[in-house]
């Protein structure tokens, strides 16, 4: 009979399976983050990865199909509810994988209202999906970590939410000066559209993508893409905004700023003077600026006109955290390392499921980045900890009596395995070094007789023989290798491993 | 102009929020069981949450749509690859949430199989979908916690996980003999199914099914269920398998056995003399109980020919860990607790994405009823954690000090906040007691101007009060309240949350 070909293992593009290096670093992490999230008071809540599509407020309720960028699924739950003559309407079934964590509080919040205490500080980990097209360094899942502040409107929150940011990086390991909490507003940002003569559209993203590059193109690029457009080095042309020199001149304006908060608060003062919208930005900014000044992050969380952030939900201040040193790009070339995650207040969104508006600010951390970032900074880092003792099957028929041994070890604390397949020694000491085992433990017939068992010091062993001892020399050698009587085992082990 | 009502906030049936004590009852159970699993040399390995739907290997890869029972929906990453004249075939249109933990890592360590070290060890936690009806305990999203050994065919394997199980119900808490693991092979079931003559398919089933219902059914219901059929107390009418006298015999003799390892043995050896694979799950059985007996574990993991387990993929030894205190049900009515994981051999999986067959086999515990359990056992941990030093705002126009104060007390390791809401002194004292904060601190004018603060000890005040304090005895008597100076703040909340 013939077998049919096997299956393909493989994972759709965009999605990863993680290492234990990888998750174990991860988990640090994110402890790290978390005890920071609770000295500010903030407490854990989850939501689900499921939620329906109308409640993650990318869709409208009245379309057919779900747009892209989420994955969504029709929910046969409430299909079957309808068909039964239940009360579900046309909401409800269609089913998505959440996109973010901020619209899954915002209907958590709205659906709890009345237990839960206000101002409401809250923090979560969790995979958020994009139906989006993979490519290199873009997952279709991936990790956010997120905390906001529901029911408070006061610019007290946000800069709670900004310092509390600056203490995470620190908690992490980021030195001071190396990174730095930047703020701006949503209302600044109108304000000068506003002053500039911006139309509403096409015109004011083209705008607001501009502004978002000054970063990398400076404000000479900048300029040019609010202008006619702009010829990148390669040739290729970016249609600009098309605006006038008074307005070019408007917009640049906002983003000549200094770094005193009070030299840019005061020139955007004078630029905004006749936008009632751009002067309450302006207030904003001024009372987180004093606030951080009060608490002594001014030196940490600064006023930065030229923050965007992508999201459409915010409706004031917007923060993004900003890892100011260098690291090598796939062309070797040294760039900033940039944003590690961002946020902003979205006033709007707890309030789509309740009959009063509900002021809400957050900060979500783009997990994965982050870690890289971490890794950049301290290589070392990310090792292989330690593995388990490992017990060698010597002899087939006394595999009980080494599993004993190995239940010895685990009682005392020594995380401790025996080998659990068919090879020979050769390859069980092989495998030992795979698993960065410290230590084999080695019992044959003659030591089973003399009461005694053998252990290699896998290190020691290392470093004695000057590289890997190849299986020649360490019958011979046998460097690191001692003798200990069976009773003493435990007690030889737990002194190499480092436990007594 | 007239606004349109709101959403209304609520999640799909079958998902849920968690709470923080759900979510730190959780995360202290979770870092239990890995501290055992890594003492059993299992280290951590995540697979994402979508696959392949050919890959779960629930479906035939030529089916059209994919099956109920797992959440699907269409790649449209692949589709575009497709009509761009990809490679991709027929495979891979279809994307499915995982439905347990098992499948995916098949598929991992099928995909990986060169660069692992064998036999693999390893565990992850993680959320799984059913796309099943939702109802009361049935959830559509829940969370397992598995581990894995992969690559050995040895019943030593099988051995170590069960000895796993037990040590991780300990370390949990769950006092020895309260617990049972539980050992059966489905050679076993199907040298038993052999002897009585039953038929592949419907009768199977329902023999299974039978068979899975004795701790609650008893012998005699079994013996009903095998035969023409069962009455139960409300009257409703179960088909039975329809077997005849010998062959209800030779089931019931598998059912009727000891407590004893090798008295099971010695009589399934008996009633499966003359069936191949009935010996074959005996010998295995045998192999088992002698390593556990070897490791001292006898009294904690016993054979016990009653386990089935639903998984169509199991191919040996499969395992129950089953908790034998009662509870009460619904009804109020004592219940053995029973079940909270269990597992089993399942050579076949990693194989279909391989030209040769990979052994594997593995233990699930479900998480939440296992927290359930802990939470019967220790009915006062699941209580609230100890909330943040909250700092009230008597005066708004000093938001700026009161932060400093905060950012003082975080500093120096107190979970603390400043009020961010816009109520007065007393909804800020309903606040901090909600938040369940051990002390607040309070400074109005009186108070800064004498360059001191009163620090309010909350548990104090109510033990002296006997009650909650109304804001009248507050005002007059002040129980558990008492002034500091300013300088002296930090010290002084140490003091009271434990912290010197």
């Amino acid at each position: 009979m013939s077998k049919t070909s096997p299956l393909k293992a493989r994972l759709p593009r965009g999605f990863a399976d993680r290492s234990a290096a990888d998750i174990r670093a991860t988990e640090r992490m994110l402890a790290t983050i978390r005890q920071v999230y609770e000295r500010y008071g903030f407490e854990p809540v989850e939501t689900p990865l499921v939620e329906y599509t109308d409640a993650l407020g990318k869709f409208l309720p009245d379309l057919d199909r779900p747009n892209e960028g989420v994955f969504s699924f029709q929910d046969e739950d409430a299909q079957e509810a309808r068909s039964a003559g239940g009360a579900t309407g046309k909401h409800g079934e269609w089913l998505s994988l959440r996109y973010d964590l901020t619209a899954p509080l915002a209907r958590y919040v709205a659906e709890n209202w009345e237990r839960l205490p206000k101002p409401y500080r809250s923090y979560r980990a969790g995979w958020v999906f994009r139906n989006e097209k993979p490519g290199p360094g873009r997952f279709r899942q991936f990790m956010q970590f997120d905390a906001d502040t529901v029911g408070a409107a006061s610019p007290a929150a946000d800069a709670e939410i900004c310092m509390m940011a600056a203490d995470t990086l620190e908690a992490l390991g980021i030195p001071r000066g190396q990174y730095m909490v930047k703020v701006n507003s949503r209302k600044v940002l109108d304000g000068v559209m506003e002053a500039a003569g911006v139309a509403e559209g096409a015109q004011r993203l083209i705008v607001l993508r501009a502004i978002d590059k000054l970063d990398r193109l400076g404000l000479h690029g900048v300029r040019e893409l609010l202008g006619p457009g702009r010829k990148d080095e390669s040739g290729d042309f970016t249609k600009g905004a098309g605006l006038g020199e008074a307005a070019i001149a408007t917009i640049v304006g906002m983003l000549d700023f200094d770094s005193e908060a009070e030299e840019t608060i005061a020139s955007l003062d004078t630029l905004l003077a006749r936008s009632e919208i751009g002067q309450a930005g302006r207030a904003e900014l001024q009372m987180i600026a004093d606030y951080v000044t009060a608490a002594g992050y001014d030196d940490r969380v600064e006023i930065d006109p030229s923050v965007v952030r992508g999201l459409e939900y915010y409706t004031g201040p917007v923060f993004e955290a900003q890892l100011l040193f260098e690291i090598p790009n796939e062309q070797g070339q040294p760039v900033v390392f940039g944003s590690v995650g961002g946020g902003g207040r979205y006033d709007g969104l707890v309030g789509r499921f309740m009959n009063e508006s509900v002021p809400a600010t957050g900060f979500s951390v783009g997990v994965s980045r982050l870690q890289a970032a971490l890794a950049a900074l301290n290589p070392g880092n990310g090792e292989d900890a330690a593995g388990p003792v490992v017990v060698l099957v010597m002899d087939r028929d006394r595999i009980g009596e080494y599993q004993a041994m190995v239940a010895k070890l685990r009682h005392s604390g020594v995380a401790a395995e025996m080998y659990l397949g068919e090879s020979g020694m050769r390859a069980q000491m092989k495998y030992a070094d795979r698993r960065n085992a410290p230590l084999v433990v080695i019992q044959g017939g003659d030591e089973k007789a003399k009461g005694v068992v053998q252990i290699k010091d896998l290190a020691e062993g290392k470093r004695l023989s000057g590289a890997v001892a190849d299986n020649a020399a360490w019958r011979t050698e046998r460097p690191g290798q001692f003798e200990v009587p069976e009773a003493e085992l435990v007690a030889a082990v737990k002194q190499i491993v480092g436990l007594l």
